[in-house]
C-alpha cells in the first residue's frame, strides 16, 4: 500500500496586481498563495476542495504565522511547497516553504509559513474530518 | 412626497496594498470601490444589499467600462459619486465619478465609468427588479 | 520574415479567495487575468515588461470595458485569449476572450473585454512607443 | 509632557469583493486591515507613512501571526484596535484586535494578530527607526 501524498510543490508566476509600491509581493498575497497550495496538495490525493464544500465540508483557518525573509518580485517564477504536518479529528496542520529559482540553480528561500485548520460544517459549527480526507491513500 | 435618492458621495482612503509598483492605484481596485459606491446609495434608500442577498434578490455586472484620466495614490483622499440613471425591468445603470481633493479645494477627476447591473435570482437566472428597489421613495 | 506574434492563450486556475459569496469570480479579478495575457504575449514576443519598466516604460489603462455572460466559479480552468488589435504611435489596443473548457469540450464563451493602453514614462507622460514593441518579429 | 500615542481605534466596513464563497471575509484581507490602523496610528502620532517612503523609510513585514475566533462578514462594520507593544533599533512590533459590535452593544472580538515590522531602506537593507518615529510626542 502507498503512503498518502503529505507534500506537493506547485509553481507560481507573481502577477503585477499582488505587487505594492515597494516593488515587493505584498505580505498579504502570501495567504492566497498557501490556499493555492492547499487546494493542489488536496488534488493530488485524489480529493478536490470544491466538491468537499458541496458536501458541506469547510476548512476554514483557525490560526497562522509567517516569516518574511526576502522579497518577492513582479514575474517572479516562485516554487511554493506544502506539507500536512499534523492531523487531528477536526484540524489539519500545514508548513508552507516559498522559493525564488535563482541564476545559479540553487532556490532561494523567501518565506516559511504555517497554519492550522478547522473543520466546519456549512454553519461554521466544528466537525470531525472525513475519513478520506484525513488518510488519503 | 420626496424624490427617491439617486446618487450619493462616499469619500474613500486609498490603502497601501490596493497600490501597484508604479505608485497608481491599480485599475481593478477600482471596481472594488464602485461596488461600495452602490451599497451606500441603497443604504442611503434606505435599503441593505446584504438583506437584498438573504430574500435571494442578487445584483452581477452585465458589462462595465472605465475611463482613466489620472492615477490616485497612496493614501489619497478620493470622493466617489455614484448615480443611478436608468432603471429597466431587470437591469439598473449607473454612473460614477472619482475625484481627488487638491490642495487648491476644487476636485480633480480621475475616473468616470459605467456599469450595468443585472438583477437575478440565487441560481442566476434574470428576475425582475422587486418594487422597492426600483422605486425608492 | 515571420509575422509579429498578436495574440496569446494562457490557462489560470480559478484561485479560491478570488470568488465572491455569491460564488462568481469577482468581476475585479478578470483586470488582474487580463493584465496576465498581456505579460505572456509580451513575453511570447521576446519581451518581458518587468525589464520594460525598469528601462523607463510603462502601459497605463487609459480605458477599458467589458461583458460578462457567464460567471466563472472556484476552481474552474479558463482559457484567456489576448489579442493585439491596434498599435498607435503611443497606445496598443487589445481585446481578450476568457473561455470555460467544458465537459463536451467546446469551449463556454464567459467574458470579452477590450482595454486602450497608453505608454507613459516614470512620471506619467505619455511617450511614444519604443520600435521592439510596436512590431515584435 | 504628553505620553506618545501608541494605541488607535479605526471603523472598517466590511466589502462585498473581500468575502469568500463561505460568505467569511476571506483570512487575506486581514492584513490589509491591519495596515490600515498602522497607517491611521503613525498619522495619530502626527507622521504619514507616505512621506516617510519619500525620505527612504520603509516598513516591512518581517513575522505575522494571528488567531482567527468568529468570521466577519459582508457590510460588517468592525472596529481595529492597533497598539505598538514594543520599538527596537531597527523593528516596531504591533498588536491588533478586531472586534465586531453586536446588537447587545458589547462588542464580539473576532481575531487577534501580531506583527513584526523591520525599518528598511529603499534598497531593502536594515536601518535603524528614525528618532521622530520612535519616540513621537
Amino acid at each position: 500500500m502507498s503512503d498518502p501524498v503529505r507534500s506537493c510543490d506547485i509553481q507560481i508566476r507573481v502577477r503585477y496586481a499582488e505587487v505594492d509600491q515597494a516593488g515587493a509581493l505584498h505580505h498579504s498575497r502570501y495567504w492566497v498563495y498557501f490556499e493555492m497550495g492547499r487546494t493542489e496538495l488536496l488534488r493530488a490525493q485524489g480529493l478536490c476542495y470544491r466538491d468537499l464544500e458541496q458536501q458541506g465540508v469547510f476548512f476554514v483557518i483557525a490560526k497562522c504565522s509567517a516569516r518574511f525573509r526576502s522579497a518577492a518580485h513582479y514575474d517572479d517564477l516562485l516554487t511554493l511547497t506544502t506539507r500536512v504536518t499534523k492531523t487531528g479529528q477536526a484540524r489539519i496542520d500545514h508548513v508552507y516553504e516559498l522559493n525564488r529559482a535563482s541564476a545559479s540553480g540553487s532556490p532561494e528561500l523567501l518565506t516559511t509559513a504555517e497554519t492550522t485548520l478547522a473543520c466546519v460544517n456549512r454553519r461554521g459549527k466544528i466537525i470531525p474530518i472525513p475519513q478520506g480526507v484525513r488518510t488519503p491513500t
